[in-house]
């Protein structure tokens, strides 16, 4: 039982506490937060030591992995503290919102062999995952487009806005990183425009957009097309279509359970989407804790690697140069 | 072109008048109504020749056949006097709601070698041929269950109602005949339930039932369920399961169009089903012409003959026989 | 917490005490099989106390109520020894495969203010819940057919058949609980046909069918149509459909995710259905046991009861006689 | 009754010569294409008379109106030939491949109250203008993204691609034209990227591409992506997603038929999509003769004007700019 401890007990962290809880080949060895009283709340919850400081984690020889749930701009410096203290680390994403600490943070942390696997969940969806697969086994034979539709339920509170170093690096991320999966080979060029369409007035105050659409080329010509919008109210849309030269392969959204309903004027109504992520990807959520037990107990190579972040995020960064330029932009002109 | 007498110009008969005229290997020779301004009306529409009487039709030497679409009292005194004067028949549904006048109409016509064809255009469906066409490919290996989904979208006027012969001989009729074609062997028993669900008054008042149950079984044991309603408002609900020890096939509802909704408490909300008959089985409609013009120029066999509209009506006295005596019934106790 | 101890160490008991042990308001008490091996590994799995006997079970003072899920013949032993020794009781379908144990176990309960709720998981389903709240909300108006597909993926071994007591009593009676259930009133009328059409040697051994087709009336007139079969290769086949005078609901099958296919020859090709009950009723064992913890703590009534488990196997009864009989029973002749 | 005249017995005009033929409120006065062997074909087909010439169409007292289509270099001239000549015109799409020769015909005919209605079929598709209606219905609140898939089932003929323009002026085109009218508001900005990725060699030979993908914006910052490709091997895929602040609507793909195919590894497979354009949008193309009717005879306004064929040409010839130049093009800078 590979022993996990969860550093951040907001509610990402609270529930990645619970899944390493119920799973079968982990234990939770406690929990950390800044804010004490959360980490003891959820401590209780789980019958689970809460942790004084992040410290007292990293020198616990209790403790076999860190998972990494917590604000942001502590990510780095975690990993390197975890990775200094012989502990494997699963770290939700982004490693950083500036380029060059997260390319420090790979500098420190090179020549280890502990598994540094980042938080991108998508990865381990069961129909993202089976697109992939079919794909991979040439089911759709040479890939030609990606189409990837990423919209959250709603525009969050203005202080998560504030924190969450803007659209493209928060929420686009994930998408890079999902096309990167797909498209099997780097982007090379990037594309991107966004606007304030949802709130106008909000978008102006912090200078981010709530709407986004975005165009990839890899080296070898293959087209790629992201969409973003902060506001769909049927639920979290999470689409991913691959096409080529065989087929197609779409996985769709998901939803609660199967219903419908016909009246004299509408057929086969269904209910909303998933209402967001942690209904939509809870399958990938334990599969993420599932592959990383893997790479810790057998040595497997992470799906979503320190390198897969650092990627996302340069991606994240000529798209941000894109939009301001009006152009394409190659993801070599991306400097930390 | 087969040179066809449209005999008929209500609601069923305007429409296959339209469409001998647009087909490409028939003419519409002209159309006959026993009430004259309708018949003239279409004669008008069509730019074709209103005959007098039916007689005129039988004796027109520019009539090659005849589609029989008036009042069901009518039609096995018309198939008799179609074949006397040489024409092919393709004639609506049913025959004749007295079995003994069908089995006489029969024994009259008994060596002709003209063509009958009987209206049971279900047959000649996209969807439903395309699921029977799969089953004798072996797609499902055996079959064991055929499940029809048979809804009208709304109860009739209490006049058709009165002149009809009772839901099983007029509605249900097309199931049992469906029924046949998709068992692919005779149903040996039926058992049949039917209330008087939508207007229990009007149920009361005609006896009649506007909600009706079915099992039939064939000889080898393969089951078949039928259900019918007067009144899906959601629109006309024709579907077709075939279950067997390989597979499923279901042919489906079809829409107008494949636009879907979204909205904060639905998702994926489609139109209502194509209306009733007229539109959901259009392009069988005119397959059946196309499959009657093969009959009578290739010497095809017709896809729905003669002897299929007897045994559908003696289905339908069967489960009339089953509703009366709470119990299964042989087909083989049907007597004329 | 409610601490609850699991009776039956078998596939669907494994499933319980995982559910049991995860579940935030209850606690695993424990386990107990027949077979000592098999609780010690289950225990071992969940870190909880393996029972010598049924007996310690009922005598511990650290068990506020037990789960069922023991071989048939034991369920209604167990039920009188848990009542008697004031636990709570949650416990598998059948209640008994003999109608007058089962009544014999009623009386001996009767006047028991402890809560015994019978698992009869498919109720808790969120897609069947669903549809049956539209309908309770007045959606579909006036109810006036039900039809029910429920397919197993595939026969069982000879041995488990023949100790099932038959395909309507192991098998149906999740169906005529569903239909009890959906229709909202009793059932007074039950017709059957049976066959074995998947093994027709296995069925003549057995005196068994694996494929039946039922229906079901009440005394308002209400229609129901059950279809069964052993053998859906295209995975578990559970859908309701509730008809009524406004509207349709239809609770569909559940795909383990939503990714699908297009070729040249296919287009939206999904991956077969969830594989069991274990699977596709996922979700609905774990709202059973919310809705038991829910029954002991706030004194709900069980949504479902041991009444209900009676009275389907009631309708399995008429069943058996109308397969028999070839005629509609009336659910009144069946004696225990 | 309209009488009208085809230009041209290719595949199109072929199509359109029935369509006008069984149209209600329409002739066909006669059908003309310079190959005369395929003008007498279809003439006798349809059993009307082969014009020897355009002209003689243009001068013929018994053609109220033309539909021209013939081949691309001739459209611009018989538009203005038939505007002297007094006959309305519906003309395929597009106008000319030079803006400099569409506009020389834009002002050549400035003036003429006669209509002139251009071929954009997809306006007039049931599923494309529910969407629509329901998003001018106030459906979706605020349209923010438009996504419009547009992928032929298979490249074209090397001869076909060297006449045809280009793919953004023969095949995007169209989709130039969805946009607008989804839009409802002039994009102001262009970006495209295509590439050979069906066939590189071709490709490299014609230099043309096969694969593409755009993002338009509109001046309030509306988002729009269009995606292309030659070669959906599952069948002429044409989907149009409106996303707005208060919900989505999807107009989906159209198949034969609704049969579904389910096996031990599969389900829910359909059929491939409709073939091609004459299937898909064969309603549409009545539509498109109906609406022009009304243009004639009740003086309605095309839902598709001679400007529409213009401005989807400049944003045509903007995505080529863009393409070359790798940036946002602005439509402004397009000039003749």
């Amino acid at each position: 039982m590979l022993r996990i401890a969860v550093l951040g007990c907001g509610r990402i962290g609270q529930m990645h506490a619970a899944n390493v809880a119920r799973h079968p080949r982990a234990t939770l060895a406690g929990v950390y937060d800044l804010h004490q009283p959360s980490a003891d709340r959820v401590a209780g919850e789980q019958g689970v030591r809460a942790f004084a400081s992040a410290a007292d984690v990293f020198a616990s020889s209790d403790v076999d992995a860190v998972l990494i749930a917590t604000a942001t701009p502590t990510h780095a410096d975690y990993i390197e503290l975890a990775i200094a203290a012989g502990k494997a680390v699963l770290c939700e994403k982004p490693i950083d919102l500036n380029l060059a600490r997260v390319e420090a943070c790979a500098a420190k942390i090179k020549g280890s062999a502990l598994p540094i696997q980042l938080g991108f969940n998508r990865r381990y969806d069961p129909g993202h995952s089976a697109a992939r697969n079919a794909m991979l086994a040439g089911e759709i034979g040479e890939l030609h487009q990606v189409i990837i539709t990423s919209r959250d339920p709603g525009i969050p509170p203005r202080a998560y806005l504030e924190a969450a170093g803007g659209l493209f690096r928060d929420m686009t991320i994930h998408d890079f990183d999902l096309a990167r999966f797909m498209l099997g080979e780097e982007p090379v060029e990037v594309f991107a425009i966004g606007g304030a369409l949802i709130d106008p007035a909000l978008g102006a105050a912090l200078n981010e957009v709530d709407s986004a659409m975005f165009i990839l080329r890899t080296a070898s010509g293959k087209q790629c097309h992201i969409n973003n919008s902060r506001t769909a109210v049927y639920g979290y849309d999470q689409r991913v279509e691959l096409m080529g030269s065989k087929g197609m392969l779409i996985s769709d959204n998901r939803k609660p359970h199967e219903m419908r309903r016909y009246t004299a004027t509408t057929t086969e109504t269904a209910a909303p989407y998933q209402f967001f992520f942690l209904e939509r990807y809870n399958e990938a959520f334990m599969a993420e804790i599932d592959g990383f037990v893997d790479c810790v107990e057998k040595g497997a190579t992470p799906l979503a690697s320190f390198e897969d972040g650092r990627r996302a995020l340069i991606l994240a960064e000529a798209a941000y140069l894109s939009m301001q330029q009006g152009r394409m932009v190659k993801v070599s002109e991306v400097k930390a």
